[in-house]
């Protein structure tokens, strides 16, 4: 059963009762704990988040003027600059709307070792968007499986997730609106969706109940926080986060239970069946290749104009011939409308954040081209291989980047990935000439003869790799490429092709 | 006398004429040289880039439908994408609104060994200002200032920077413009601004041709190419570069013979001659904490609305207390509206840059409050005196950052710089107090203690960039903090004092 299919359940009004009931049979004052004291003590977990490398993720979401930059200031107040950032919604909007959904939310998630504060988040947007009806029952219902694989996927990988709704009536927000719009220091804080949302404090109040039932998940539930009176909130909301910090160094962060989502694979062959020896005659290639790249220009302008994004896998063998078939590509491009991104290992700020990050971030904006060479697949090959990730890690990596190129195709991406595939002793042959060739010696490295000697593992881990995630939103096509003519013929050929039947 | 000022001299016109003539006794189609040669030899050269750690940067400006994007595409056509980006207007105005003018620029510079095409830049944005009517004769006087020193600086810093313009005559462009339209799938390139241009062309000429008169300066001149015939454009345009980079290559980048520019320099005392003992009885404290803090609290709002933007800049000695000092800033600040940046050493990607590139990327939007906890003037601290720059890129760089916080502060930033000040006896005494504290000893590494050692050197370091770089705009502040108390309420004090003037 769906989460968004179930009967919904009144978090917000369950929760105003348990606080009359508290109100009744509250403790005395002294009993309570020393704000004071809750900050020095999260102040002083800081420095264990950095030693044990846990990344932190606040959402903080809730009615308008209830007090959200007032309850990430006072919780601040002791922290140290240096470990914590506060994410606010973008100035970027623009470039936003070019995006997918989740990128700017992934785009800003912490190092290893620190904390951001979301001051509203995902949970704002989609509820909003569904008071402005942009999003139907089923966009909704995709909405919230995108949230809820974004979180299990930051929790799964060390992410410390904490969701919070900070809670206060109709009348106390009235108030405040009041308040704020009394001073003109302030007033331009109160927006018209403020006023409106007061207004219609009760549809809000479903909405956001229904989008808080469905996205609270074992692995990211929601809390709820007493807004009406300022400090008890602070204090509320460091207690949660110095209880949730202890725990997590203490327990870790417990991989969620679920079942892994099902995706369309399509069937693939392992590699030892594929004969990488078919060639094409340079006649017929010379007039191919001119035929394909006019086409290739004309969808270009066309994709632009229909603002549909490409996204272009590259994986393959080392002098495989990935970087002339990819110059075949772009040639045919207008410069202004394609990235290719050259992957290498990954720089300390990347490797500090969810593999998959660096890859959110350079996303192309819809209309426009990005091509990888090299990709997240070095997740499931060489950090496989080299043991730079637990195995647990890789195999989960499947399903995760089945996702993450659903959440692609979702928002409208065409995906193609190829696997460049060559035989050992053509490779041999291209390393030779690479060696004996000055101008070619710069692409030759030890690591190349390192990773031939490791022929069989890749092998193996490219066959599972084909078998996991060529999905028919993002099939992988493997290039026969001992004959690089022929491997660029086919590989523009099945572009064409794609962008084709995307464009229709 | 200022380049903007000089009799405009018609660039354009005069590279019409020598056109012509040249066109009379033009050579015989077989001693042209071949663009697929000229093709490969710049291919060849990349490599040479990359060991020669050499950025490159081409500036393409040019007519609308002159056909820029065609041109970069053919000159890239042999590139591997590895090693080259195209830099095109981003989709993110909003935000680009919100920063200084060269922001967007600054951002976009390549790595060292790596090659820029800017489709189009800060010339075209210049000239459209103009003929909007959006800067008059001083804000273009400035802007012209700007953009020379920008280039300067690249210059300075080894970027070879290629400034070309593509030009078409009024005919060729209506032609191209009504060829575009007629095509379904190119008529959305054809801008409204397109043809107000073609309809104003000589108008428009000779605003391209003021700005790049007042802009070819000896270290970064313009090329004009001819665009009317699209294969000899692609040739030229490569056979430019080529030349360059050869050039380049052989003599290196030659450093732009100009006086340095004058700053309203402010008197600034020797360290020796500032006792840090000073200090402030508790319940003082207390009470001016807290109406600075509240003050400071009011003015943020302010500055808000009014779209002031805030840089903060700190340095001091190890165990200084400028941690603590910030904290009481940012603790009497929304969340939403600031952003610390605690500077460490560069990372790989920045340190490939020009080194202010990490503190260009990240300013603050205007209305907010950027706090850098240390900043560039790494520079002339550590870097000269650990000897990770030159003597004349230290020396050189007084200058660079008094040109980057004019822009800042021409740009309507509050700028603060404050040099966070203790003796030698009370460093060592909180060194040792947090070598013996468990909770503090992740403060103190070894590298501190060898600071320690180099204090001599680091106090005429200090005393020459007081001397150096404090400005009118800019103006640095010794914070006396040997008593950690009397510091911070000095320098909220100092803030909240320039901040009521800015905003009044």
């Amino acid at each position: 059963m769906c989460a968004a299919e179930r009967v919904v359940k009144s978090m917000l009004k369950e929760f105003d009762e348990a606080v009359k009931k508290k109100k009744k049979d509250s403790l005395p004052e002294e009993a309570q704990p020393d704000a004071k004291a809750l900050r020095e003590k999260l102040s002083s977990l800081q420095i264990q988040l950095k030693d044990h490398k846990l990344p932190v993720i606040v959402l903080l979401e809730g009615w308008g003027a209830a007090g959200k930059g007032g309850l990430i200031g006072r919780t601040i107040r002791e922290l140290d600059p240096r470990f914590y950032t506060v994410a606010t919604k973008g100035s970027s909007a623009e470039e936003e709307k070019r995006k997918p959904f989740l990128w700017k939310y992934f785009n800003k998630i912490p190092e290893e070792g620190k904390l951001t504060f979301f001051d509203t988040g995902w949970m704002q947007e989609t509820v909003r968007a569904v008071e402005r009806e942009e999003l139907n029952k089923k966009a909704l219902k995709a909405r919230i499986v995108s949230i809820n694989t974004f979180e299990r996927q930051l929790t799964d990988n060390g992410y410390l997730l904490l969701k919070v709704f900070l809670h206060v009536s109709k009348k106390e927000q009235r108030k405040r609106l009041d308040k704020l719009e009394d001073d003109k220091n302030t007033a331009w804080r109160v927006s018209i969706h403020d006023r409106w949302q007061n207004l219609h404090y009760d549809d809000c109040l479903k909405d956001f109940d229904r989008c808080m039932e469905a996205t609270s998940t074992d692995w990211a539930p929601w809390h709820i926080i007493d807004g009406n009176n300022r400090a008890d909130a602070a204090c509320e909301l460091t207690a949660l986060l110095v209880s949730a910090i202890e725990n997590a160094l203490q327990n870790g962060i417990p991989q969620a239970q679920v079942e892994p989502r099902e995706f369309p694979l399509l069937k693939s062959k392992p590699l030892r069946k594929i004969d990488p020896n078919k060639s094409i005659e340079e006649t017929e290639y010379e007039i191919k290749l001119k035929s394909l790249q006019n086409r290739l220009g004309e969808l270009h302008n066309k994709l632009y104009r229909k603002k549909v994004p490409v996204v272009l896998a590259y994986e393959g063998w080392d002098a495989a011939g990935k970087g002339g078939n990819i110059r075949r590509i772009t040639g045919a491009l207008d410069p202004r409308g394609f990235e290719v991104h050259p992957i290498a290992s990954p720089e300390p700020h990347e490797k500090a954040r969810h593999y998959l990050w660096r890859f959110w971030t350079r996303l192309p904006k819809d209309g426009h081209i990005a091509i990888f060479d090299r990709t997240w697949y070095g997740r499931v090959l060489v950090e496989r291989i080299e043991g730079f990730c637990t195995e647990t890690e890789w195999k989960r990596a499947y399903t995760e980047i089945n996702e993450f190129e659903k959440e692609l195709s979702d928002w409208g991406a065409v995906i193609l990935k190829f696997w460049v595939h060559i035989d050992k002793d053509t490779q041999l042959k291209r390393f030779e000439e690479r060696q004996n060739t000055p101008s070619k010696q710069w692409k030759i490295t030890d690591e190349d003869w390192r990773n031939r000697e490791k022929w069989p593992a890749y092998e193996e881990a490219v066959d599972e790799m084909l078998q996991k995630t060529s999905t028919e939103y993002a099939p992988w096509y493997v290039i026969e490429s001992n004959d690089k003519k022929y491997a660029r013929i086919k590989t523009l050929q099945l572009l064409v092709d794609a962008l084709e039947k995307a464009l229709k």
